[in-house]
């Protein structure tokens, strides 16, 4: 703070970006309201949504770009490569798409080693080749050493929608049952414990993983799918706050069908973190009519990567754009986005 | 080189990205062809085109990707947003396709000035509006400071194929006329001469510019376009080499067609630098029949971005992959890929 005080704000010219502005929470959320939205804006945009959903010449697509700057480059449960992999078929499915193909652009330092480029690169074939996604298209530049971090990895996808559903906030309704994938907290605990050099008594691996498999067969099955999220940069908690001022409606959730495996709630313990604002790469939720709960449930059990999917709440319209836990005994806290940077570079 | 010395080659782990990997060149054909190519091996990469063609649900799509690494951000003529609209733009055009939908994804340095970011983005937005296209998702990461270098960003997007030709050198044949759209180097010299702080009597200002519409210009006359490439890193003789290479065949060039302006000359004279091999980020060279070759220039020169397209040469069988340059007063030379890294971080 400058020497003139709270009270009078500093001069625009004098704002910088922080880490936080890449956290996936409430100063993430305003760049792109009160700088990236206007200058930029497109009804694509507008729907603030994982992807954007465009028609050509017949066809339904879905188009989704991330860029991945996760520190270190390789951790336990995957590698920059397979995460971009992963992150952009996430993004697709969460559109409700079938994802196809894949670009990717790398920013490479000078001096990294091809021995790491060469396992990143061989990492994210195999992803895509899991996911039956093409890579299809792609660029490499280099920069001086000392102006990157090793590699920073964009990948851009394009996928096909097979179904007539509107899947977004706005489809969300009072009523609504609120599915989760899985566990939480697993990606950024496998991060932070690298970095950081801590040892539990098992190596925590990250949840990195394909989502688009259960996604389509929800929708396949003929199930009312009314939105879905992935819980990257931010968590559940600031997936379900976002989807919840969207909607203009309320989420109540019972904390005890939240699963979070002991060793992750330990670390969160250690380190001071909410383990429902820690980032998953391989976690979503989902918003459904409350009757069709259990065949959802059900359906994403088959699937390996969903097998832990539980009903973890409902929507009302008691409180709109509010997100309230049962923690149990009784008592409850609002669940908040996240706001600060908790862990940077997550992905 | 270790103390080894030159007759026993370096073990594969010790070996490193060099800037020249990024340079657009040999050293970038090669990282392509030996170590993505393998890992992630499609039909699409094994066009090796500047995007990629996709069937979907009966519309033909292009879909492509660039990052942008560009220093300075803002130079004459440009920054790094209008820079990478028309960079995916243009590698749309090259498809044969008209540029629709464009996804951004930034790296931006803790400490970028937002003011800085906030022009960029407006510039990005102003481009995009000039060209056509709409920006409809995109994403942010924040490094580290001195981990970045205030921003990098990438772009994707898809167009939509509106015709049925078959654009590539594959469709390349002996007795197509080369055309070039405009003058070379102003790009590579803008951003050189900023950096280094050169000064010309004139400030030389990037060529920058989408080139869209006098390709599809050409398309819609009914002309046989056999294949489009535009001059960016390594300039028009690292793609006319990149062509004559995938075609088989040789380009024969008449060097008293190829427009240079005077400054650029200059200044490319005092910095040791080929005109023909700098980068250009608005110029493109078009292969087709050269009965048509007058017909597509009167087409070409109709817009501003191409009014200075010239006819630059033939396709021949005589010299399968290799460019001739006849100089004049009877003396010529072969054209050669970059090699090395001439002109660092250029777009």
């Amino acid at each position: 703070m400058s020497e003139l005080g709270a009270s009078c704000p500093l001069p625009a010219s004098s704002e910088r970006v922080l880490l936080a502005h890449g956290g996936g929470g409430r100063l993430s959320q305003q760049l792109f309201e009160e700088l990236f939205l206007p200058a930029l804006r497109s009804p694509e945009l507008e729907a603030r949504h994982d992807g954007a959903l465009l028609s050509a010449g017949g066809a339904r697509l879905a188009f989704s770009t991330d860029a991945y700057v996760v520190d270190p480059l390789i951790f336990p449960g995957g590698d920059i490569g397979s995460l971009a992999v992963h992150g952009t078929v996430n993004d697709l499915a969460m559109c409700g798409a079938r994802p196809r193909w894949l670009s990717a652009a790398f920013v490479l330092e000078e001096g990294l080693p091809l021995s790491t480029l060469r396992r990143v690169v061989a990492s994210m074939g195999a992803a895509a080749a899991a996911a039956g996604v093409a890579l299809v298209t792609g660029d490499t530049k280099v920069v001086d050493r000392g102006r990157g971090h090793g590699l920073y990895l964009t990948t851009s996808g394009v996928g096909v929608v097979e179904h007539g559903a509107a899947i977004g906030p706005q489809t969300v309704r009072a009523g609504d049952a609120i599915l989760l994938s899985g566990d939480l907290g697993r990606h950024g605990i496998a991060i932070m414990a690298t970095r950081e050099g801590l040892e539990f008594e098992t190596t925590i691996e990250s949840d990195s993983a394909p989502v688009h498999a259960p996604v389509l067969a929800l929708l396949e099955a003929g199930l009312e799918v009314h939105c879905l999220r992935d819980l990257t940069r931010g968590g559940l908690a600031s997936a379900l706050v976002e989807v919840a001022q969207a909607a203009g409606l309320g989420c109540a959730l019972d904390g005890a069908q939240i699963p979070v495996e002991e060793d992750v709630q330990g670390a969160c313990e250690l380190l001071g973190l909410d383990p429902l604002q820690v980032a998953n790469e391989g976690r979503f939720v989902c918003f459904l009519p409350a009757a069709q709960a259990e065949r959802a449930l059900e359906v994403l059990r088959k699937h390996p990567v969903s097998a832990g999917a539980t009903a973890i709440g409902v929507v009302s319209s008691a409180r709109p754009g509010l997100v309230e836990l049962d923690t149990g005994f009784g008592s409850s806290r609002l669940l908040d986005m996240l706001s600060g940077e908790q862990l940077p570079r997550i992905c």
